[in-house]
């Protein structure tokens, strides 16, 4: 088991209207990502709703700040127990036997324009054999086309803007392999989270944006952009693209200032808590459709 | 009550691999739109699946079609008992007090970049008085800003180039619109239909795109194209843009024909019927979700 | 040497207002195509304006039409003897010294967004060796990785489009090809032209967009369409891409029909006159500018 | 008369390979901007080229440095003679009455797509008296309906983008000043400039992008971004857009420095030099082309 300790703080100005948030800022609670202990605490006494999206797991926190100052922080202790399947067992699966809950995560959204990219996609990874191997293929593909850089991209960078300048960061990765994905009509979706910060090299614990995509009986974990290790990746939100699971949606005028967020992964195999670990396996935090019924 | 009778058929010639169909023909079922009788028949013998979204109604049929010709044909009666609202009633529902299903509708979309609009919809439109009043302001404004042409825009098409080429089909007037709504945080989505075609100043009965948007405890109608008597829409699917809608959606290589529609509003006042006539209080076709809680 | 045989003819409606027009129709006259009679009519008896571009031999007429029809028919005679080179020879010049006349087709221009294509230009090409088969890569990789396909581009389709849609016609090709180019500091400019329509598998003989590249001290053609002999091109006008050289550029209301044209390669071996052949050389049909100074 | 003192250093760290630079950074040379003193120095001991077009009398100094640093300092004393016209008498001028060297700035170009703007152009200024208080028109149109604020565009914005997120800088305020123009076949160019820096609210003296319209027999100055005195532009760069007028267009790998500038305006009336003034007379630091010819 991977246990993940996750601390953010987040703080703004609000102008003199007031402002509404919706926050994704709650780990995700799915059959796999349990929420061992939590608390929220806000520096307004405002009334706030939760409200978790029974497919994914999403917990969305809304509320109403006053004018002034309101300050947001979260801490939680989260168990990773992963789905674990071997990727050659793992098959592409026809339109017709998806699951109705996954059907719209085949559909072109804000940032994946995967309606336009069918040539491309269908050119360059057509004739491979379907599976998990053809979709690490893509993964491999987008990694080595595009170069991590900061500062290229910005809030209204989609994935055919990342075809073309070849440069930007995890997000725009994970749109663009979403977006190929959903092109060659393999459902792919978005999941905003952390990565655990273990290896100095990848810089300190972040916000991280991956991608799942839809084989066999649920959905797998892809790292497009190669900065984390899947294995530590904690969910917040998950949604189509970016648009929809942002950790705060603002709707009114404020001040922001950069969050602070630490994640960190107990060890201690006594206990069964091991590091997260580079590994060659398909990995899943998310419970499983059970298998298709037959054609 | 307005009893619209639908008959539709499709025709498509499918290549060697076969190919997977997600059809949005079937008439919607919500607590305002009814279907009193249906027929549904396919020229090939498969498997079908219909799920119906709990949220929309929206009805999507899957198959997987063999080599060579399909033809789908459907009819259906399908009466509206339309809620009828006060304009001056509806007011704008503030973010933190909305239902969580339609949270979503808040999100820029692949056709809906309402992300980019803030300036010119805050510009534009931030001044007036909030509720029903504002949102037809926003209808009024796109239908006179944009000019109705064929083939000036395509699939490509979105919100943001209507507001530059500003011209386009009823598509195209219903992402602007709903764009325009969500830059103000108004929640609007998109929904595919047909029109009844009583007047031959509008051409044949069709497929139509018109807008709903939130207000009050529901979604009303808006046709910001201006060229359908709203009372006559009858729904077949809704969702964020045109993405999520298309009335087939195919994965594999197909040839098509231009689908045959009929649509024909009964007219017996002895029975209740009536023809749909033009009304400018504010119509809904969807179930309330009750009276918002109180801040 | 090639002669072709040149025949077009325009019908346009001018509406009430009257319209300027910009014609680009005449056979360009450069050091290497020559044109040995040519006959212009006008249906209205207007002043017109002609003027020869003294950099690229491009020549516009200009003039006002009347309300009611206008007819343009203009039929020429047009020698290429093309100057030959060894690609081998032919290097890539860099920016400090060529001439300044081309430094201009080293920017970005409208349909051309060289300024996007560094990345995906430099880690496609930038490890290849400089010169005319550098070149020659970027012709071949725009040619086998866009289809010709028509009604897939349109008037607005550009560079970055046709990288992300992988189709068009041959203006599309061209487009791409010359972005790639800039994008490496190689000089590449649009040329409008017909082909000779030598092989019917082609199709009838038609307008033409193509592409030339600055390479030790002159201009090169190249086809990235790969849907002409580039012998047999003729060259109407050239500039930084098809904004600049459209056959008519309108500026009032008209209604237009489809332009007759009509090529014809001239074969008299007594003459000295052949058949445009498909050729391994480098081709151009521009002067040179003497050898590049001494760095 | 205006005199301008102009001062600019740029610092640049040239990697490996070297690389070379086009610069436009010479004071352009006009019959009514004329350079009474200038010095440029160059750390490197580097053959430079300049070469001025002879159009717009923009000079580019082009050179390839070596590995390591390079100094660039340039100073000027620029003496501008304004040619003062009453604006109700500058007409548009017919396309077909345009002096040939003209023509091109009716064209779209990389950032000013004025194909696309044409309905909104003839929708929101059609219907206008033609003339300067038509182009006055579109200038006051760009500047309130777009918002300067710096860090909302970047190198790849262009008009169309501008239309759509209503922010940017000076640069982007020029872009859809001249695509409205020239959708209106009112031929408008982009000129890179300083502005004088008199008024401190207006921030320190720095480098500017303005509008030339070409009216009656020449190109009048607009400045759609409202940040700067007309009359104390002193021109760098003239060409069709941003694209054309770069300070420094660098091919290779190279660091930057922000560039340090500095312009004064010398007054002293009795040597008749006076400071800048707003003025609401028609501006021009170009030559005329004479009387158009009657047509």
């Amino acid at each position: 088991m991977i246990r993940i300790e996750f601390q953010l703080e987040l703080h703004y100005e609000i102008d003199a209207q007031g402002a509404d948030f919706v926050f994704n800022v709650h780990a995700a609670q799915t059959p796999r990502q349990t929420v061992s202990g939590e608390q929220l605490s806000l520096s307004q006494p405002v009334a706030t709703l939760i409200h978790t999206d029974p497919f994914t797991g999403s917990r969305h926190l809304r509320l109403r700040a006053a004018p002034g100052p309101l300050h947001l922080s979260y801490a939680a202790t989260v168990d990773l127990v992963h789905h674990i399947a071997d990727p050659q067992q793992l098959p592409e699966v026809p339109v017709c036997r998806l699951p109705p809950e996954v059907i719209g995560y085949l559909y072109p959204s804000r940032y994946c324009q995967s309606d336009r990219l069918g040539r491309l996609a269908i050119g360059t990874f057509g004739g491979m054999r379907q599976g998990y191997a053809r979709v690490q293929a893509i993964r491999d593909w987008v990694q080595s086309h595009v170069t991590f850089l900061s500062n290229t991209s910005n809030a209204n960078t989609s994935a055919t803007d990342t075809l073309v300048d070849r440069a930007g960061v995890c997000r725009d990765f994970a749109h663009l392999m979403i977006a190929l994905c959903r092109a060659l009509s393999i459902p792919a979706r978005f999941v905003s989270g952390t990565d655990f910060g273990a290896d100095p090299a990848l810089g300190p614990p972040d916000f991280h944006a991956y991608v799942e995509v839809y084989l066999g009986d649920r959905w797998y974990l892809f790292d497009p952009s190669g900065t984390a290790i899947p294995m530590g990746l904690m969910r917040l939100g998950t949604g189509r693209d970016a648009a929809d699971v942002a950790f705060a949606t603002i709707f009114g005028s404020v001040r922001s200032e950069a969050p602070f967020i630490r994640t960190h992964a107990v060890v201690d195999p006594a206990r069964g808590l091991w590091l997260p670990q580079p590994d060659g396996r398909a990995l899943s935090t998310d419970g499983g459709f059970g298998a298709a019924p037959p054609t």
